[in-house]
């Protein structure tokens, strides 16, 4: 049997040789160092053990990743797929200790944008210093999957893990930086559009930002605004601590470009996907050195007090225009963009 | 906007009110009485926190499931995606705790089949008491993903989790039961062949038999023979452990039906997957305590021994025919049957 060695086959998913190979040398080589246990991602065997600190709560997130393009402005499937996961942690207050990656591949698909999506994956996980548990990988006919999806289930460790339901009333309302930016690049960078912008997708991790303002104290809440957005985000959070989210509309930091693509599409910005923000609902009397702390590190030099809980309409998202009125922000039916992340 | 509410659209993988709907009405009226921790599924929160055992190893496996056809003789993607990660941490010596459910859907894809697949999910996981972590939901468009494919991270607790490394010579090599159900059965039931056969896959979660097994001691190695099938997990056995695996090919145990679709297609049964099967090998003083242990559960009536660990040719799997002669079983290259599992 011939084998082309620059695409993949469907004998790359497997669970024979030709699997072995393709995951010994364009995938195992990203992740060399790091280990989390006695049997680790080097041992390839049905799972991986994990050594635990022995105090705080084991918190685990799982997210799969159908992003298009997989190549974008800013990132690619892996830094997203890495920084999804590690940032569904942080926001529940969790320091990453391990990650898995099960990859799933069309037939033909180029086992050098493999390498180069596993290298994303790889050196979003360096910065935090997060090890891969294990993976798996499996292939698809041609036509049977647009291109590549990859899971990841991440594990962490919280002294004690932060709800997004506990806003209480009279907390401030956070954003750690611009909002829309992923949305509406991936959006720019779609063959239906191919406009030529200056938009790059936010896509980062978070962790290093919020390991810096957990110890200042009165988190009550915090969630990543991803599909859906900032309007979908806010309104569960109501929801679920029965609060209403009072937002100044003025408040909100929105890049021009991103305002500019918005209004040009009559898509919302606050109804796109983030990659890198979060929403922190803050007790009043930290709030303050909460923002300090935020826009004291690179990724959150725009961050911003965007509103307070209230009580006026429990459950509800009320935003106030530039204007004075006020209007309810509802939540989307779903986020406007398809396969955003 | 106006939906079919009897099929996936893209909304509903978009992260607002149609996702939530989907949610609450097809999926977690399935998983409703267990919880893993403070806080758990029914939350939705951005993650789930897991409440662990004060002693024990944790372990923690993955996999995606892209099988086809997704309902198949003997289960269906949702049996397999449970099964298949219990398996892998059973296989490790593990107790399952908690399991994350991922699921990506082509548009149009029949929300009955949804309920379907996920309550055949949480039957098997209802047999060992395991719960849901947590998940996510992602919709793909049409002819951008043929169906539905699953995702599932396993955590589990082990005394001390047992490798797929530990073999040593002079150790008894045991099948908890027949080789090859899986494979030839998903095989038959393809469009392709549409054979009208007894075959049926052995899809089945085998916590409960590995558990009566484990306390009998003397097991130094296990694996479950997936994707290809029992040539591909004996040759890693083999390589890992530095031994060699002497099989007798008579005492493999194989279907009637089987071997014969085996025989017409020109398949070895060898080389297809298992999905409720271990390979188990044990210290010879306990071997036959752990086959008499395996027999005795219902899983394991086909139980044997079909070999031993020896020396002669480190790292390589060694068959003694039924006349006598002797051979390499190599590695395979993959799985013959391409979305097996």
């Amino acid at each position: 049997m011939t084998e082309s060695t620059d695409r993949i086959s469907p004998l790359h998913g497997a669970g024979g040789e030709m699997m072995e190979q393709l995951l010994a040398e364009h995938v195992m080589p990203h992740f060399a160092a790091r280990s989390v246990g006695r049997i680790d991602v080097t041992a390839m065997d049905d799972g991986a053990t994990l050594r635990l600190p022995s105090d705080g709560e084991l918190v685990v997130t799982t997210d799969s990743h159908v992003v298009k393009p997989v190549f974008f402005p800013g990132g690619d499937i892996g830094t997203l797929a890495a920084a999804g996961t590690l940032n569904d942690l942080a926001v529940m207050g969790a320091r990453p200790l391990a990650i898995t990656l099960a990859v799933i591949i069309e037939e033909d698909f180029a086992i050098a944008d493999i390498d180069r999506i596993v290298k994303s994956f790889a050196d979003v996980l360096a910065e935090s210093d997060v090890a891969v548990a294990c993976g798996d990988t499996k292939v698809m006919g041609r036509g049977e999957l647009d291109g590549i999806a990859i899971n990841t289930t991440g594990i962490g460790v919280a002294e004690r893990a932060i709800r997004d339901a506990g806003a209480e009333e009279g907390d401030a309302i956070l954003v750690s930086g611009t909002i829309g930016d992923h949305g509406m690049a991936l959006l720019a960078a779609r063959e239906a559009f191919r406009l030529d912008t200056e938009l790059c997708s936010d896509v980062a991790s978070i962790w290093p930002m919020i390991r810096s303002v957990l110890p200042i104290g009165g988190v009550h809440a915090m969630k990543d605004p991803t599909r859906g957005g900032l309007a979908a985000a806010l309104n569960e959070m109501a929801r679920k601590s029965g609060t209403t989210m009072e937002i100044e509309q003025a408040a909100i930091p929105i890049r021009e470009a991103v305002a500019g693509l918005s209004d040009l599409l009559g898509i919302s910005p606050l109804e796109v996907a983030n990659e890198g923000k979060a929403i922190l609902i803050v007790a009043p009397e930290t709030a303050e050195d909460v923002l300090a702390a935020l826009r004291n590190h690179p990724l959150g030099r725009d961050a911003a007090v965007i509103g307070r809980v209230g009580s006026s309409h429990p459950g509800r998202v009320v935003v106030t225009t530039p204007v004075g009125g006020r209007r309810f922000l509802d939540m989307p039916l779903g986020d406007p963009v398809p396969r955003i992340c």
